[in-house]
């Protein structure tokens, strides 16, 4: 089904709005109250970008949560159940944010600009909110507000030629989740290396928004000879990937564990870190679900999953499938699931997808690729 | 511009989302992580039927944030800057929360269900984290959670004929701001006098999402008589009435006084209301902003807003519209802004509307009518 998209000034444009435009962009969801490209009427081509070339991305959505002043280093430690104790300045980290309940209401990534500012490059959910609730009711000195940052990546196997082209050869030193400040002709930047892609690339995240599409325009160009084109982030790519969705793979109850996160928790943080407590018991008593694969019997290309669809294993109800996509590189399709905690991969399971049409599939293990 | 909206799990769909297909919905927004229907392809119409009969509109959107338990009326109350005294079991009041800093961060409507539960019946923002987070610091002995609880609006002249046809005679009794229970063939609603235009009607809070269609199916049967059609929360309607938007017609700053929402801000309630410190302030220095109405004086028809636009008076900017539509009612285009102090009704001030032109207005108050 295809309906159009409705513009308010309640969903905010991206500061590339009008470069995608005129790059030919077909369709848009809404993240974090901004519209954001999800394609330019070519799947096949853009898939085949991000794998084999590189693609341009409008990843502005991915608003920064930014914390400054004095006891910023202490409301970020408080927020976040993951040691800090390596993160040091011009670094960025995978922190997945838990409520007091230890479930997963945000999974940014946790950028460190100094010893006194911060920034949570985060998913789809209102986190100024919540960060100002804790800072406030826990009288923390610091600011928390939302800057003018609005990322571009590039993603795929010759992102960092076409960022070498663009900002200089220095960038290829740039290790992983490391970023560093650049001014690209007079346009203020800082580049992390980092994406929603394990094609590998680079994020731009602009600091000035009237600069949206001289960048767009600057990158293009250092692009050309690469075969630059612009993409999204990629439905096919990411489940190969297994990279979450948050708001799409998880659910009001989802906690890390369930989605393989263990490495991001320390279970021996301080008591005084936002659901530490609940994240204990719940390591204790074990996990109720978890995250798996599926590989469907069905050898014609399914379409992308509409809404979440129950899983059944002999006639029960054993969790939801929250993506499914035809993978070019896997020849079949392939979906994620959050499955209860009895089904194990190589089990056979059964998906009613919204055409009513039962399908087939093997539940394994993450990632595909 | 017209661009497709793309479909995910991340962003739902409504209980009434078949239903509003099959009644020839043409487009979509989204609003807190969901679809909701914006147009029906024919906005002369689904004006005219608001105005002079009635529509039906999917508003499940307008999602709840239940609190229970011991502690509910005591969180409620330091949430909201509001004296809950008068609000007794059954009726529903318009609440305006704000954050530690004064600023509005949702505008619900408070629904009290009995002494120990209650519903915040939520504007575009993730409240559900901002309850959770205020309720777990403070140490209260309550559930935050999302119910399965999804309004449909019959909103026009004729609402109420339609409703008591629905549901019996005794509904013309509600009155304004007061709910009621009732079971219609085994479909549990939550039935309130309330809905967002001023034109009168109902909400039902359907609480059975798998009842979703059935429901859209008999209001429809029931309005038939009456000429009800398919609607959606109306532009043109809405900015006539003065109906905020929040999160379009407000931003990072604003408070409920620059909105003229005084008389929902009690400043003597006691002193551990959220942001009731920064909102005694603020009272105290006077606003800096406030928000009008714009009378333009261009005769034909303008576009809705994309987005917001700068307002500038003797080439200083004063302010930015949030809203622009064209009045059948006032027989010319009219607006909502928020603008400096010192602009008064009666100053005459020009917008660059997106397509480069410039566009005289007429400040005025609000509401238009």
């Amino acid at each position: 089904m295809s309906f159009q998209i409705s513009s308010s000034p309640r969903v905010r444009r991206s500061p590339f709005f009008d470069s995608t435009v005129a790059d030919g962009v077909t369709s848009f969801t809404s993240y974090n109250h901004m519209l954001m490209p999800t394609s330019y009427g070519d799947p096949v081509a853009e898939y085949e970008r991000l794998i084999h070339s590189v693609a341009m991305w409008d990843v502005a959505v991915e608003r920064q949560v930014e914390i400054s002043g004095p006891d910023a280093a202490e409301l970020v430690r408080v927020l976040t159940p993951r040691k800090l104790q390596g993160l040091y300045k011009g670094m960025g980290w995978y922190v997945p944010l838990c409520d007091h309940r230890g479930v997963v209401i945000n999974d940014p990534i946790l950028l460190k600009l100094c010893e006194s500012k911060f920034w949570y490059s985060i998913a789809d959910s209102d986190m100024l909110f919540w960060v100002r609730a804790i800072a406030a009711e826990r009288g923390f000195d610091v600011e928390v507000c939302e800057p003018d940052v609005s990322p571009l990546a590039i993603q795929g196997p010759l992102a960092e030629d076409v960022t070498a082209k663009l900002l200089g050869e220095e960038i290829r030193s740039i290790r992983r989740f490391q970023f560093t400040h650049f001014d690209l002709n007079g346009i203020p930047l800082i580049v992390a290396r980092s994406g929603w892609s394990h094609q590998g690339g680079f994020e731009l995240y602009l600091c000035n928004a009237a600069k949206g599409n001289d960048l767009w325009a600057l990158v293009k160009e250092a692009g050309k000879e690469f075969g630059i084109g612009p993409g999204t982030p990629n439905p096919q790519e990411r489940i190969e990937s297994g990279l979450l969705s948050w708001g799409g793979d998880t659910d009001d109850q989802t906690n890390p564990f369930e989605l393989g996160l263990d490495r991001y928790v320390d279970l021996d943080v301080a008591d005084d870190v936002v659901g530490i407590q609940a994240l204990r018991r719940i390591r204790q008593n074990g996990v109720q679900r978890h995250q798996l694969g599926l590989s469907f019997h069905n050898g014609s290309t399914l379409s992308l999953l509409e809404s979440r669809q129950d899983v059944m294993q002999k006639d029960k109800r054993v969790g939801f499938v929250s993506a499914v996509a035809w993978s070019p590189r896997l020849n079949r399709n392939i979906g994620l699931s959050l499955l209860d905690r009895d089904v194990a991969p190589g089990d056979e399971v059964t998906i009613s997808l919204s055409n009513g049409q039962q399908q087939l599939a093997s539940v394994c293990k993450l990632p595909f690729i």
